[in-house]
């Protein structure tokens, strides 16, 4: 039996280079940085203080105490956004806000917690031409960010392949970059195929059903940071799947199909594929459900078969496309997180086949338990919609008895439960 | 000290309720369902085939077998997407695709691999008129879905607070959903203030610095699921900021500021809030660094103040805002998680406050390290945008020596490692 690990890498290795647009700070958040980017300057780039206090000449209170303090002059006041007025001569002092540049000739600032105005109706803040007592010899530099102290001019600030974060985009802004370089994020063509599908807002008739797979798939896509869009159906007609295939991987990153794919006299993607030329990677899978699926290549692309079945189609993209496409697109908040469990109930296996069993955790008594849902089949999606994840059962011909240790491939959202679990529990 | 759960709780009590808004399917993914909504109709709402094979009558083929196989004459073709011609009666067989409604009469699927055309030129489906050969002996009802498999009219489909995943867009797609009622995702007013900011795409003059804390909110906010708009920075003047606040609070969800909030004499945030009459429910915070914070609630709503510098209003964000609004937005995805990891340098304590010490994670040997960046300062942010979270060092007078557990707060994009860790560390 091929490996999962061995599948999801391959598909990966297809997947086409991405390309790489300008967006605007605001816009980055989140995408991939395509570029090693450098400072243009230091930040900051003028020495200021990092407290609201009195810039001082640290040799002049360096015998400040609380018994005998040091008294100043105030020559200057420097708000936020304003440049000093004149340097600092010995035995001055300017008072300084929080940011504000540091005048010529100062070297340290004392916080105006360690300050008091000789005259007591100057408080909080000692007036230009007044004295101010310094209460604590501060050392020198203290309370003073140099020049270039969070960045240096020519410094690495970001490097190609690294995430936008929050913390990225402060930084990013302080250095003036109000655009960026960043990977594009993917494209896919969703198609659905067969003649049963109608729109979801009609009402099927006999033999219609609406077409509800390609709808979570194209969701599922959303989740690994790939922007899905749907086609119309297309019905079992190999020339006309071969027109919409060719149209879809000319205008997208990727293309996704549904249905079509299993033994029955309507399953034709395959054969439309080929007779484009395509050439076949992947025929079906050892997984239960998600046993139908297609790879093929063609024009340097991928293109993916699915079940027809939303349950069997979401659990082939949960374990073998998500973990790859959430690495193409850099998205990584959308894989699945694997975790060690404890099945409540007794699994049987099946031979030959990983089997994905939908289930629900719970903490108990210091364990995590996965509890297996009820409707198993591939035809039931209402149990994967409760379900937090899959336990995955090895290939076999016998049965996992309750209590045996699975590993589950849980949903990111279980991440508050695992991660309370992660402290207490273990 | 004042516990952080207890003020993250406290915050949570103050953020608004939500609206509800209906939005289409497609666009539904990862919102919050704000309804119970239940399944209008039977799902499926016919009998359908499970497998391409023939639909037969159990009683026909009871004894059936591939030394004996029992022979039946097929009497229709039921492709997808199409209604049975007639009834089975005894003797028939339909071939059917999966998917295809069951014929009246007919009780079970045979799978094609389990049959086999009398006339060998048939294959693999056999023609209306001809016979087919059914080698297995399959139960009653094998391979049919019935009506209400997956979900039976009138069964609750989603819970209200229940997120919208890829497997329930599905499940509301089978049952006619076209649209449905979510809550809206929360919106926040981010307000940089100071003389001292201007444009990210402007070269500031001495004493001036770009505006990059309100843009590292905002990021921040987005990946809490909140939509956030960024003013104009507003100057440093009471009239000014108390009619900003006032139109803020109007439109939208939340308001944050920037900057103003710290003991200087521009400091002037809270008093523009008394002024409209707002009630302090916080003024500080026992954090470091982040320890400047305002939370203030006026006409029902909540307004927070952060630091203007982005280090330190980040890390405030990061502990106290972020849990609360990833709750708040029904987003669980922005939240970090908590693991423990062994601190590989020594590190000091602070005195009533929790430090947020900015490290990297990294496995090594079978266990978890978290090292300590470069450049803790308030004012040093390139250390928070390399780093992978926080750890939490309690307060204290000590120091805590290398190899001390600690909790350290983890950006998710971590899951990956942090999977990988628990998978095989532990």
């Amino acid at each position: 039996m091929v490996e999962m690990a061995e599948i999801v890498c391959r598909i990966k290795s297809h997947l086409p280079p991405l390309k790489v647009e300008r967006v605007s700070l605001p816009e980055a958040v989140g995408r991939i940085v395509a570029e090693d980017l450098f400072a243009p300057e230091d930040v900051p780039s003028y020495p200021r203080s990092a407290m609201d206090g009195y810039a001082v000449r640290a040799e002049d209170i360096a015998a400040a105490s609380r018994e005998n303090p040091v008294i100043l002059t105030v020559v200057d006041q420097i708000p936020a956004g304003s440049a000093p007025q004149r340097p600092l001569g010995k035995g001055e002092a300017a008072a300084i806000a929080t940011g504000a540049p540091m005048p010529e000739g100062a070297d340290t600032v004392v916080r105006v917690e360690d300050t008091k105005p000789v005259n007591p109706s100057d408080h909080p803040f000692v007036p230009v031409g007044e004295k101010v007592a310094i209460l604590v010899a501060t050392p020198k530099g203290k309370n003073v960010s140099p020049v270039g102290e969070d960045v240096r001019k020519g410094e690495l600030i970001a490097a190609k392949g690294q995430k936008v974060t929050p913390a990225l985009i402060g930084l990013l802004a302080a250095c003036g970059f109000f655009e960026l370089p960043v990977f594009t994020r993917p494209s896919a063509a969703v198609i659905p195929t067969g003649n049963e599908l109608v729109a979801v807002a009609e009402t099927p008739s006999i033999g219609q059903v609406r077409n509800s797979t390609a709808w979570a798939i194209a969701a599922a896509l959303q989740e690994c940071g790939v922007k899905p869009s749907v086609f119309e159906p297309v019905r079992d007609d190999v020339d006309e799947l071969s027109r919409r295939f060719e149209e879809a991987i000319s205008d997208f990153d990727l293309v996704l199909t549904c249905g079509g794919i299993s033994a029955g006299q309507s399953d034709l993607v395959k054969e439309a594929w080929k007779r484009l030329g395509a050439k076949v990677i992947f025929g079906h899978l050892p997984l239960r459900p998600g046993k139908a699926f297609l790879a093929v290549t063609w024009e340097g692309k991928l293109a993916l078969g699915l079940s027809g079945n939303a349950a069997a189609a979401l659990t082939t993209f949960d374990l073998i496309l998500r973990p790859a496409l959430c690495e193409w697109s850099g998205n990584e908040l959308g894989k699945f997180v694997t975790i060690n469990a404890e099945i409540s109930a007794p699994v049987s296996q099946v031979n030959g086949f990983l089997k994905a069993l939908r289930v629900k955790l719970e903490q108990r008594g210091g364990k995590l338990l996965a509890h297996p849902l009820k409707g198993q089949l591939s035809t039931v999606l209402s149990s994967l919609a409760q379900s937090d994840g899959y336990a995955l059962i090895p290939p076999g011909n016998g049965n996992l008895e309750a209590g045996t240790k699975v590993t589950v491939l849980a949903r990111t959202g279980k991440i508050a439960l695992l991660s309370e679990w992660l402290t207490n529990g273990t």
